[in-house]
């Protein structure tokens, strides 16, 4: 069975391992340890665990169990000190406790799901986000940074200097092909490319690297970003050349492309490509899909089809068996 | 297969539990849903679920699941705004949330634990443990009630009245054998027979009725007891006889005996017994359990050897189907 290894973190993620469950192929996700906001930055602070939230959402997107425990793993407590504590973050953490390593914990919740593949943590240490600018200010912790204007911003690295988890390591070798997921990069994809020995297997790997470009520029983060920014800001971070770029061409409504607008947020510039390196499609997801608790309503609105980027991976995957 | 109902709520029941689980019978734990204590009253306040409580400790007793799977049950967040919460009381609440059904909840997660047997909440209304003293105070809740001297207690109901769980009733109904567990008296087994299709199914089951007489008395509830209080005080809530009832004859130590003494608590006189209705045995536990988290160390000293209750309640159910 062919092995496609998915990397990133949050909802891109979780949209390509959705969107490639239902094809017979092994796949991993390999997920950034760097989150520190929320549910997952109270537990991280309060019990000193390693940050569950995005390993919970692939574990649900790959999880063969039957939905009430894919409700169960996204449910989040409304009331009480339990207030804002997603349950399967609890999940994790308890099992963590328990079992004593991150790495055994995310095992049994493996199991307990029943995982059709595998989740991997991009690191086993405990690692903090820093974002420094020109002006030589550092911005420590990811959700700060996700919530900080990057516009000046000079370098970023994991403190402390973080190892990759073999097990990730080792997949990404093993790979036909790795995915870069879309995904806010400066706060969810870049901080698995920081964890050196993950950017070095990419770089080594003979598997194909496709790249997912995302749909939308985020504000403060990468304004007027075309496709090729994208892709070259992720290529310097692997140091190496991306196979394929997953780029849409579809306009979603002026009417949605105006509350984006409205906060600063445009689609991404195509520009001109070379024909066999970018794979143009019509990727706008069209089923309005309902807002979740703890949603941005507009981050509902553009999202990838998993239906039409399932295709395009797996024709990608189909062309170099040939 | 024989099937056994066992009636009662925390630790006793476990123990119970425990002690024919390795049996080839078919279990059913017939739990209280008075509990407002602890991490369970603090979910039954923020969250308005039921008790999960007694539940998860019965849950865990007959679970099939690795020894993992039962330490994540019982593990209590020990910082933050978790803290003192159980992680499989967490379980049963966001459970109960999320199928929309405490009933729904226990069976989901007795899957998820892989069962043997069945776990039964004997209401599934909310109800609240209430004692009336004789002169007319009222002492609410399950747990207060646990801790206040009940001397002069007049009578206790349950608030609002309950209606049993048909689940429950059918299970006493088709059971050979009724164990009525043992453990607090008036703040874990009545509770149970107050729900009045409880006592009702009791009293008209065909199955031979066992009680385990507790070992020793508890202050301001059982002060002096002997096994026929305790006997006659279960016969009139349900309003029948006992068939069985299993007494211990072992002294433990003088050594513990006074640490329990400095607690106000005595081993239950035996008196004399018509020899057919009583069994008696050397029935403490002689290994030392560990204590537990959240255990008063007393509790952990003198208990039920689950081996040799096992031994007796499978020969009683050996000696009714001759």
């Amino acid at each position: 069975m062919k092995h496609i290894v998915v990397i990133g973190g949050g909802t891109g993620t979780f949209t390509v391992l959705s969107a490639l469950k239902k094809y017979p192929v092994h796949l991993s996700a390999i997920v950034s340890m760097a989150d520190d906001g929320g549910s997952t930055g109270i537990l991280r602070d309060e019990l000193g665990v390693l940050p569950p939230g995005d390993i919970r959402q692939c574990l649900v997107a790959l999880s063969k169990s039957g939905q009430y425990m894919r409700k169960l793993m996204n449910y989040r407590f409304s009331d009480g000190g339990l207030k804002g504590h997603s349950f399967g973050n609890l999940f994790l953490s308890a099992l963590e406790k328990t079992t004593g390593s991150f790495d055994k914990a995310v095992e049994r919740a493996s199991e307990v799901l029943r995982l059709e593949g595998q989740v991997i943590p991009a690191t086993l240490d405990k690692v903090r986000l820093v974002a420094y600018l020109k002006n030589g200010k550092a911005i420590r912790g990811q959700s700060k940074i996700h919530n900080s204007n990057l516009r000046d911003l000079s370098k970023m690295i994991l403190e402390p200097r973080a190892r990759a988890n073999p097990k990730a390591v080792a997949a990404i070798r093993e790979a036909n092909l790795v995915v870069i997921a879309p995904g806010d990069v400066y706060s969810s994809l870049v901080p698995n490319l920081l964890v050196s020995g993950i950017a070095r297997a990419i770089a080594r790997t003979k598997a194909k690297k496709v790249y997912v470009c995302n749909l939308m520029t985020k504000e403060g983060h990468t304004d007027g970003y075309a496709v090729a920014d994208f892709v070259s800001l992720i290529e310097s971070h692997v140091k190496s050349k991306l196979d394929y770029v997953i780029v849409n061409k579809e306009k979603p409504s002026p009417r949605i492309l105006k509350r984006y607008a409205h906060e600063g947020e445009h689609m991404v510039k195509n520009g001109r490509f070379r024909i066999r390196k970018y794979i143009l499609g019509n990727l706008i997801n069209k089923k309005f899909p309902r807002p979740q608790k703890g949603d941005f309503v507009k981050r509902t609105l553009i999202r990838h089809d998993p239906d039409k980027l399932g295709q395009i991976i797996v024709g990608i995957l189909r062309k170099i068996g040939e």
